[in-house]
């Protein structure tokens, strides 16, 4: 495997404005009344046309806070005896901290989206927006995984949906 | 909107193999017969545990054969009085050409995911690999966008769907 030690440079496109500062839900929350706005850079703003007739869209960010050196094998807060692989999780701490959202469009007003909850900090370095197309990014046979060996489905569950709740 | 001349450097994490060299499909071929080989990085190896759990994953890559400058309205092959913005598209020149699919798992070996067929260039530097996870992830109410604007949904599927036609 030649190359390896490549590496890529990716620059921000705007910025994603959130209410969280210093701690956010391990996934969006559903119903959030707070305002998720993706600011992007004037220049890119022409990018945008059409793209209100699309529900949902991917947005792509540079998760900026995460400083920690990731550990291949990791034991989610939610199921204490289970140990699993990095990229068999969503954990934020990963050789490259890109993080993907699935977001609802509220509207589109000049460069500002205005979106559904959403699981970054405010200030989060935009890199791409792509929509969700229903027939190539929907599933049907997609399943859950590890995540059902464990005992506490419920549990689980408001860590899935974002649903806060205390340990 | 501070801070927007950020640049941030990602590290590749492997090498997607594939059969493209020259030319890739739109989309993922369906039933594609061809070899598709994630292989990572041994240092990452551990990082795999417990991935064959799932059926899909999200695979994030760097598309390292696109030179050319993005423009932010295109129009897309297939629909030629359509012009949409960059972000409502898929289009691989974009300011950031960071590549998504969503394979299917066939086998985990060692190092290496045997994956279903994937629109990538042979040797594509690998940057992340996410779970797709059921709830999560498929969006039961997402639609196609300005995709059924145009009046050729046959031909349409066909780039939707990634199988090969002459235009």
């Amino acid at each position: 495997m030649n190359k390896l030690d490549n590496t890529y440079n990716l620059k921000q496109i705007g910025i994603i404005r959130t209410p969280y500062e210093n701690s956010a839900p391990y996934q969006p929350l559903q119903n959030d009344e707070n305002e998720f706005i993706l600011i992007l850079d004037e220049k890119y703003k022409d990018g945008l046309k059409e793209l209100d007739k699309f529900s949902f869209i991917y947005i792509i960010y540079y998760m900026h806070k995460i400083k920690k050196e990731p550990k291949m094998l990791i034991t989610p807060p939610w199921a204490e005896n289970k140990t699993v692989g990095l990229f068999a999780s969503r954990s934020p701490v990963r050789p490259n901290p890109i993080g993907i959202s699935i977001v609802e469009i509220k509207k589109i007003i000049d460069n500002k989206i205005y979106t559904s909850g959403l699981d970054a900090f405010n200030n989060t370095p935009l890199l791409d927006i792509k929509p969700y197309i229903n027939d190539l990014d929907k599933k049907s046979n997609a399943g859950y995984g590890w995540i059902l060996d464990t005992n506490n489905e419920e549990h689980l569950n408001l860590h899935i949906k974002g649903i806060p709740h205390n340990h």
